[in-house]
């Protein structure tokens, strides 16, 4: 396929299609990122709900089932981001996706080992500090984007415009983004590329649970809820849980009572093992776009076809 | 010009672009809708800050600034709606923009007048309630806007294809368009025109006083605060009164203590008598977008050349 051959983003990465997989706690491991990539985008191991030995595995297995591009997203506040960044390193991983930390950190000596590296932003002042940090793309993710969030709130309608009139490496649209018109939208505001989570997380080859994929289906658009607003934004599906932590952050509770209450596990119970009730199912406001659970192959053929559509003039 | 012959709502208004300014409180007079009016595209009176009799006077007064078609936003909330509604059909007002209640209330009145009826709703589940209701077109907008905001929290970007998927009548896309491109990727997400708000009221022909201009250029995308979310949310410019209220409201203050502390006549205080530090600076993200304080006349030509390099497959 030619249409993307003058595209930064897929020149950077080596891809066919500007279209990556965001790195998703316990739904993005290395079945769907090899999915992804094989279908000719480029598909992310989400490291942040992996133990170092689970990362260094799910790295090797993506190595057996593609020999394409892949990469893996690494969230800096992590406790294991460190030796996730090791591991990559180790493994001979080409590409990083790094977030929820500075774009500092580790960028200089990820790019001494030949690694391409992409951070994730939540406004155009942090993209520059991207750029300034050395990193070949970035990624800006509007505040309708599932999981952890910037504080900010900024909309990805006001974001991507405002990234795209600041930095000059190539800029990669998250947050919102589901099929072919908004991602046609994302590049009439200036996108090279889109990180596509929740419309992946409900993918056959996502590893998050059944009940959270009929969940996303099930979803409109007012069921994804953000809470924790005053300390690190979370974006989740509507349900006793979240609704619970909402009355609670509204009546004044501390930072502390409030991660008391959320305890250590709750997105692992939502997402991985499927408790539709009492866990934290992380998904975006898209969901209530999304109405079925396709196969990586099926929605990306689909994704393409409805981009150029839209996309007429590219 | 022919660019727009085909377009629903050019057609349902009767004017050249399909360019809507919002009905913003102490902004909207007169002389800015006429000045949008006379320039092509469809002026707004907003009612919501004026006496009856002040809507009165301001109808009549436009009658004589253009005779271009024109409308009246009205939000069903405020004390003196009825009495807006009225005035409307005296003055043989052509259409009216009503927000902030029910469509049913006064649509069947209004249409029986002859009267084009709009409304203004923050979910495709109230987009549907709009066609039902019968009015002509709807106005979907996004969390980002300034101003009154829906509970919902929707952003535009999901907002605007689920209304698009959800109603026939022509859908006009509002909250962070602002240029060119955003009106482009409106249209490219669904939307038949726009409505434009902040861009508007931080023009020369717009009745806020320059101290708020001057604040709107001044700010950034991440200036705009959201706050009473868990009521009716508002979306001003950071400044002391804005951000001791987000205080107040994340230690859990009641409703009762908020609205006292907001006090009457905030939104006055700040757009229209120019206190930037405890007046409401009622503003869209899209303030971090705006750099300058053009005419109406040289903003709406320069956003029609730009929405046609960015969406040239019109």
């Amino acid at each position: 396929m030619s249409q993307f051959a003058d595209n930064s983003v897929c020149t950077l990465f080596g891809i066919e299609y500007p279209v990556i997989s965001g790195g998703m706690v316990w739904a993005s491991g290395a079945k769907l990122a090899a999915a992804v990539s094989n279908a000719g985008g480029l598909g992310l191991i989400g490291a942040g709900s992996m133990k170092p030995d689970l990362l260094d595995a799910q790295i090797k297995k993506c190595t057996v089932l593609t020999d394409k591009p892949f990469g893996v997203n690494i969230p800096l506040a992590g406790k294991y981001s460190e030796s996730h960044i090791e591991i990559c390193i180790k493994n001979g991983v080409k590409i990083v996706f790094t977030a929820a930390g500075s774009p500092k950190k580790y960028t200089a000596k990820l790019k001494e080992h030949g690694i391409i590296v992409a951070h994730v932003v939540p406004s155009a002042m942090l993209a520059r500090k991207v750029e300034d940090a050395g990193c070949d793309a970035v990624v800006a993710e509007g505040t309708e984007a599932g999981g952890h969030n910037g504080r900010e709130g900024l909309t990805s309608f006001v974001l991507w415009p405002s990234v795209a009139d600041t930095v000059n490496i190539p800029f990669i649209a998250a947050g919102g983004v589901c099929d072919g018109r908004s991602m046609a939208a994302a590049f009439v505001l200036g996108a090279k590329g889109v990180q596509i989570g929740t419309r992946f997380a409900a993918t056959r080859e996502s590893t998050a649970h059944q009940n959270y994929k009929d969940a996303v289906v099930a979803a409109d658009t007012g069921s994804a809820r953000i809470y924790n607003i005053a300390h690190m934004p979370i974006r989740s599906l509507s349900n006793e849980y979240v609704e619970e932590f909402i009355k609670m952050e509204r009546s004044g509770a501390s930072i502390e009572k409030l991660m008391e209450f959320r305890g250590k596990m709750r997105t692992k119970t939502g997402v991985f093992e499927g408790d539709n009730k009492e866990g934290e199912l992380v998904a975006g406001q898209v969901s209530g776009l999304i109405k079925d659970i396709p196969s990586v192959d099926d929605f990306i053929s689909l994704l393409i076809t409805d981009f150029m559509r839209s996309y007429q003039c590219i």
